[in-house]
């Protein structure tokens, strides 16, 4: 069904792993797209730890991988800011980002200086930092979110906040709403993917569990999607788990 | 103009203090509505101070009142709980609203028993508390907000986040909206100023700065109501500074 499609983009976070567990049979779905010449990206929304950290939990969950095949909102923001030459941006997130956005020359400045403003996830967000938030959101230029999710699955069955639980506190003070969010369902991410492996979106085939983010960007973008969810969604391919995507994917490799 | 009214309310931050600093001639006109045998209330969306602690802010700024003449949505909130039986409340504010609501017989509960919720202004809110809130919003049977104001005027024209601030990140982290807003604008306080007087509501007049709070109020109790503001709004009398209510809120006193 998807045997034309030269690259796959896998989520991580509930795709390829669920914290620190990685997903039964994914791995085997990942060599399975390599064998067939596939070429493999994970994009992931996840802005408070850096590209690196990723790189390395997947190495160590045994995923064969490159550093340059994993594409995080924080850098993915980080890289926005870069390219626009957006000067003077406050970094409004985690010590990873604030690095994330150093290794690109993005530097963060203080909140009296702040032109430009990115926020990104932050454990360690507090009161003290939604108030220099809010009041730099009324004065910047451009106010960028590294994206909106509302929870990510954490120990016990327990959800955590995600990135959107610190935009909407700072939008709802400043009463600002944020200009651009960077991450998915925004094709940022996947745009650098076409461009870095000269392919067209239809040749891309998205692989996520999340609709609302990974299926609406395939969609935004024009590139194929398949969704593992038990949920049946009426314009997404649907698998209610990641054995299914081995057959889906394309022609099974020959055994060596 | 407002010569029929029995009773005034009126609002603090903005309307009595900015900060730590009286508004000029504010006592005066509290003093001027005593002396036309008005009541005075002062009703508050502050949720992180007790009506205690107001009291005494107030007492020490030179304004003559009394304890039971100043309502906080906080303390409006324990007496909502408190009447209705609310059992099991995680209480998720600052200590002064816990202790608040400790006066009322309304404790707070650890997270894994909570049935309800209260959530409130916390300087010390985080992360942490944002992930917990969030779960219990996900599980209990009502959420209530002492209110959802945006924010408040801080040192050196800062803008401080409000409470709803910690509302709308909860909302968007659990994707659960509060059931119920108990502050100003929900008229709540403004009935316990009625029933404890015994007046109705054409004859309480509201003195606010905030239209969509304190006007607003007002216009769903069927109040009368002045905003003090140097912009104009159509279905409010409007006053540019607190010297103008001396005329409007009634015939002047006699000198004594």
């Amino acid at each position: 069904m998807f045997e034309d499609t030269k690259a796959v983009a896998f989520a991580l976070d509930g795709t390829v792993y669920r914290g620190s567990k990685l997903i039964d049979g994914i791995d085997e779905v990942i060599r399975h797209c390599r064998k067939l010449g596939k070429s493999v990206f994970f994009l992931t929304n996840n802005s408070s730890e850096t590209r690196s950290q990723i790189f390395h939990k997947l190495r160590n969950m045994g995923i064969d991988c490159t550093f340059r095949e994993v594409l995080t909102s924080g850098y993915a923001a980080a890289l926005y800011a870069h390219r626009e030459r957006l000067t003077n941006i406050y970094v409004c997130g985690s010590k990873n980002l604030v690095s994330e956005c150093e290794k690109l020359s993005v530097h963060s400045v203080e909140p009296e200086e702040a032109e430009n403003m990115l926020i990104g996830l932050d454990p360690e967000f507090d009161y003290e930092k939604l108030a220099i938030a809010s009041n730099v959101a009324l004065k910047v230029d451009k106010v960028i979110a590294c994206n909106k999710e509302r929870s990510y699955p954490g120990e016990e069955d327990c959800l955590m906040p995600g990135c959107g639980g610190m935009v909407s506190s700072v939008e709802w003070c400043s009463g600002r709403m944020v200009d651009l969010t960077i991450g998915k369902p925004n094709t940022f991410m996947l745009k650098e993917v076409s461009e870095q492996l000269g392919l067209a979106p239809e040749e891309i085939l998205v692989v996520g569990d999340n609709y609302d983010t990974d299926i609406v960007m395939a969609g935004k973008f024009g590139s194929p999607a398949i969704i593992i969810s038990s949920h049946v969604y009426g314009d997404a391919v649907s698998v209610e788990n990641v054995g299914e995507l081995l057959n889906l994917i394309g022609e099974p490799a020959k055994p060596e």
